[in-house]
């Protein structure tokens, strides 16, 4: 079964908090913040969503509190960041356009398999924790967007999930494969690994085609 | 008893869910959101102040994200208000400026209505949990104006909560009266509709008379 | 031990949620807000930080909706606030600088009390929970930095927590030697008055010699 491979479980958590937090540093230097306000935006950014999976579904105290590896895996992101970005800015301002657009692509790509790996995951422990298939459909979503929004609505921005093209479409088709395969009584870590690497796909499909979802027609009152 | 008349309660719900989630909406639709964005506003709009409610009790996963008839409810509101927006907008443009402020009072009167329902609701729910009456009247007022909040605070602008002439004090009226009720051994549906009908009016009566708590007087630093 | 002082534990939590509530009133009168959105800024500035505790170790409904001596408290501060905010502005504003500075001072040491009892308090509260050490650490952290974050977020401030000079480091501190020393079974009434004691002078050197975290240089992007 799926559950006995924690090892496995426990690396994809890793990376999939390793790669939010990042782009939690990476807010926190956009907006000049110390030290500790980017440790704080990497901790939320990477353990956020699952903080919220954790308080849904009543597995309190959080991982996102609880558990060491992943919490050094979040902060040492962080510092990561905080590290380097004189030089990371430096090197990107002087890159030829092509290059930046290549390592802009590159935080893109471990952004979708940060949200693949969650989506599944997340939707994977609810489905441990016996709640009802909606809920752990939605709850594989709020944990693969959830630190996100966080991070945005701590760092003053509005939520990137909210304005950006088809990020919780590809979390929710993932999680409800898991749920459906589940409730099916078909659910194999095959299935498991099918289900990453589709919402991996199909998030990577949406950035590289640039699809959007249908906008509304903006009116009025900017803020 | 109360609790027993599931059906009335559930339409309740709905209604509540609905006029909420429509507000919801119709914020994303001012910020120019996408279909996902309006969606997600729906839904925290519809269904955050509920599962603030059920975290606060303890009673996961929250309905926000178990129940597939309010979600369908705050779903449809949302899907509602994206496919009529362009119509509504240009419609509400035309409009000579009576039919406009009528318009804005019909929508003023359904979210009085979401209001009334939600405080009691709430108040109701937390009773039958066996909490304090204290927060039982509490998480009346918070599940009637939380998902405002939130909308608001993930819309990027200072919930309305805090600006607004008065609209937790309706709510905090209507979920005492439940509470009180319920410690002295009288809460009947009698006691129930009342209170409901009691938060409508008090909360119509601000709007009309554009009643306002004292306002606290504004310096420096606007942001 | 510790947790019988009852009496003093709840001393030190009214001066905590007073002061922070203070403080959560002080930004609602600054934003401009009227008497309910002063009350609610007090209300989740003071108890905030509590009700994150309570939530991520499941002791629900939180303290922050069901005690009525701490909501009082909370209230008091924002009503206080309230009614003297005209008189103090004034006063103020007609004070020669060096008063001024005296009186800002005073509201940062009481800030490093609050900062100081929730840190130590929270952490407490965690390890009579039972929770793990790392988690009682990092609830510490919450309780004493949460309500803050709360009251900014909702006030539509980027949280001082990510802006300001070492906040977070010394409540840090302070949670780590009460986990510590229980672990060690050395936990008595001297151990948290003596981490009290320090966080609060921790603090108060920061604010004195205005230290602060290294801060990453801003680039572009201001929003």
């Amino acid at each position: 079964m799926v559950a006995s491979n924690e090892g496995l479980q426990l690396f994809l958590d890793i990376i999939g908090v390793f790669v939010f937090a990042l782009s939690g540093a990476l807010v926190g230097v956009r907006k000049g913040l110390d030290m500790i306000g980017i440790a704080v935006l990497a901790w939320i950014a990477g353990l956020g969503g699952g903080m919220l999976r954790d308080v849904f579904l009543g597995d309190v105290p959080p991982v996102g509190i609880s558990d060491w590896r992943l919490l050094v895996t979040a902060l040492t992101a962080g510092l990561f960041v905080f590290a380097t970005h004189h030089q990371v800015m430096a090197a990107v301002s002087d890159m030829p356009r092509v290059r930046r657009e290549i390592m802009s692509q590159s935080v893109r790509t471990l952004d979708a398999a940060g949200l693949a790996i969650f989506s599944v995951g997340g939707a994977l422990k609810a489905v441990a924790f016996g709640a009802d298939p909606l809920a752990c459909v939605l709850i594989g979503v709020i944990t693969a967007c959830g630190g996100g929004v966080l991070r945005d609505v701590l760092a003053g921005q509005v939520p990137e999930l909210l304005r950006r093209e088809l990020y919780a479409v590809p979390a929710l088709i993932g999680s409800t494969i898991v749920v459906v395969s589940f409730e099916l009584g078909h659910l194999s870590e095959w299935v498991v690994w099918a289900s990453v690497m589709l919402v991996f796909v199909i998030r990577m499909v949406a950035v590289i085609l640039d699809l959007n979802a249908p906008t509304a027609l903006r009116t009025g009152d900017p803020r």
